[in-house]
């Protein structure tokens, strides 16, 4: 079996910290460590990274504070058990591992630590910060969801065997995003010139259908609604090789929310924004703009809901959103018409039309910041 | 570009329709068709072919009638729209054919005949059945899940172009199953021995990993949840093949109702459950049954909640179900105990455990019916 680089990396970093636990357990000393805070007190948006990020407040987690005894041991559990993941180069999902610590915590141990899942899964996140990796690096799978298809290879090595997947081939399927695309598994040969994200699959299904990523060399993606951490950490790989990336999403709460997450990272996933944002990330569409160069998108508006509505006035409230005029022009526009526009409408006066849309806003370099 | 058989059959189909039409106009007649009627007082329960199905009832569609004209026209409408969709070899989904037909009904007619997405969604039922078709076939694409690997290759001939895929040489994602397996796709070299549908996907990247479909010589299939049409006409095509089906799910109400809906179809699309329900569908796990011989699993139980101890209840009043001791036994136990299991639970011991125990149940051939 290969060994793997980021494996060895994050195993040796779990054993630095259980080696230094044990240590200070031996100098009859309390162990404890220290994590970043992730309570949205601690959440700031890094005007020179230009994502959202946790701020300086780190929290202790100590073994000999009655509060905190139980949630030390739990988390000493979860990196023990990951780290026999990764010697076993075997994955499981986090409720895998909640049920592997549910059965028994070891032989000499006879307390069930654990009740419930959502016990486990915020000592997860503990430790990623702690160690400075992503559960996908302790061997831990989040939930898959997106699709690709474009000029480039994917080497996948996975288990013995190492197999290449050319995305140029995948027929009308694509290939299937994984949870984890950093470890064992590599993107080579990309000859596309920009990344195209669709919010849906359908849209994605019609584009691919039309080789609109043949015709215009680009890799089409979607993200299949919001964007997986697997997807949002593609994206970013790709931007840090130089492609543009564009998002085209429907003109309301959902698509402006995908693709700021895509932008900006998340609230929930600040602590691992620099590795799944992508600041360079432009909005192509669709736009309220829109409607006043193709006449025909006036009938095919939607009333906007009482969630569109709000999610414009919240975005209007962020600064990293209000300083760009394009997009406050945008969210007035909604709040005044009270109406929203789906990407599928661009459908209306020919299958085909949607990718001719694309390539003009393409051509024109026409995005939102 | 290739001619398509079934192409040809369904644009055949449309434009009989659409001929009988005109041809009842020029006489003077009053056009109508007529469709099996779906509501729920029409579909029964098939003993001979074991499935859910429409019964004999009949609604007719017809133009003058004042409460039925409107949706005449609309139905035409969709037909036509479908027809051109077949001739551009094209396809588009349920949304963007509900946009096509919002845009424009054609150059004389000014009508703005529909309002809502809810309007288009029954007429293509109506078409379907009227036609006896798939929409699939009508180049409307439905939303895809699932995945698939095992020892077969897929033959697509997606668009120009055939693409070969081998379903041992997909990585980790495996092969995204499609909308539609039946036009212009290929199953070949099937040489697996059975086949296996696991609930969750974590489960089934799990067993890909351990190459379980290799070891088992088996297609390892996940619906992902509840199973879309295409990954329920995928399973019911492999069965025709003459592979028996093994459904490895929770026991609980989804786990339940996932594996009935793939053996016996479901109330919503009992019109077409003659293609897409595989009544030879056998369920493996997990089963209350299981915790007498893995006595680890008594702690990893769950408790029921009212849907599942409310969903137990209503199978035991189903004659196809309530007529196996096996479910029988299975269901009572859930309502008396008020516990539930779920798949991902096996993975207790270690992470490999989980093939064992599938392994076990196939060479025992130990199935629920």
């Amino acid at each position: 079996m290969a060994a793997r680089k980021q494996d060895n990396e994050t195993a040796a970093r779990l054993k630095a910290f259980g080696g230094g636990i044990v240590d200070t357990i031996y100098r009859g000393r309390n162990p404890s460590f220290e994590a970043p805070t992730r309570s949205r007190s601690n959440i700031k948006y890094d005007e020179k990274e230009a994502v959202l990020r946790l701020g300086a407040a780190k929290e202790e987690r100590s073994f000999i504070n009655i509060a905190q005894s139980k949630k030390f041991m739990q988390t000493i559990a979860v990196a023990s058990r990951c780290h026999t993941f990764l010697n076993e180069n075997l994955h499981t999902s986090i409720r895998g591992l909640y049920y592997q610590l549910k059965f028994s915590l070891g032989e000499d141990v006879d307390e069930n630590l654990f009740e419930e899942q959502s016990e486990s899964n915020p000592l997860i996140e503990d430790l990623e910060v702690a160690l400075g990796v992503k559960r996908e690096d302790l061997n831990l799978s989040a939930d898959r969801k997106g699709f690709l298809a474009g000029n480039m290879r994917i080497v996948d090595s996975f288990g013995d065997e190492r197999q290449e997947i050319d995305a140029t081939k995948q027929g009308r399927g694509g290939w299937p995003i994984p949870s984890d695309v950093d470890n064992d598994i590599e993107f080579v040969d990309v000859k596309a010139k920009y990344v195209l994200s669709v919010e849906k699959d359908a849209i994605w299904q019609r584009l691919n259908e039309d080789r609109f990523w043949q015709k215009e060399n680009c890799i089409l993606i979607t993200p299949k609604g919001q964007a997986s951490r697997g997807t949002r950490r593609l994206i970013r790989k790709l931007s840090d090789m130089g492609l543009p990336v564009y998002v085209f999403n429907d003109c309301d709460a959902w698509g402006w929310y995908i693709y700021w997450t895509i932008k900006t990272g998340s609230m929930n996933l600040a602590y691992i924004s620099n590795e799944i944002a992508t600041p360079k990330a432009r909005f192509l569409g669709v736009t309220m703009a829109d409607i006043e160069r193709y006449d025909f998108l006036k009938k095919l508006t939607m009333k906007a809901n009482e969630m569109d509505l709000k999610r414009a006035q919240e975005m209007l409230s962020y600064p990293w959103i209000n300083r760009h005029k394009e997009w406050v022009a945008e969210l007035k526009k909604v709040m005044q018409t009270k109406t929203k526009l789906e990407q599928d409408s661009l459908q209306g006066p020919r299958l085909t039309f949607i990718g001719d849309y694309i390539r003009d806003k393409v051509r024109a370099q026409e995005f939102l910041p």
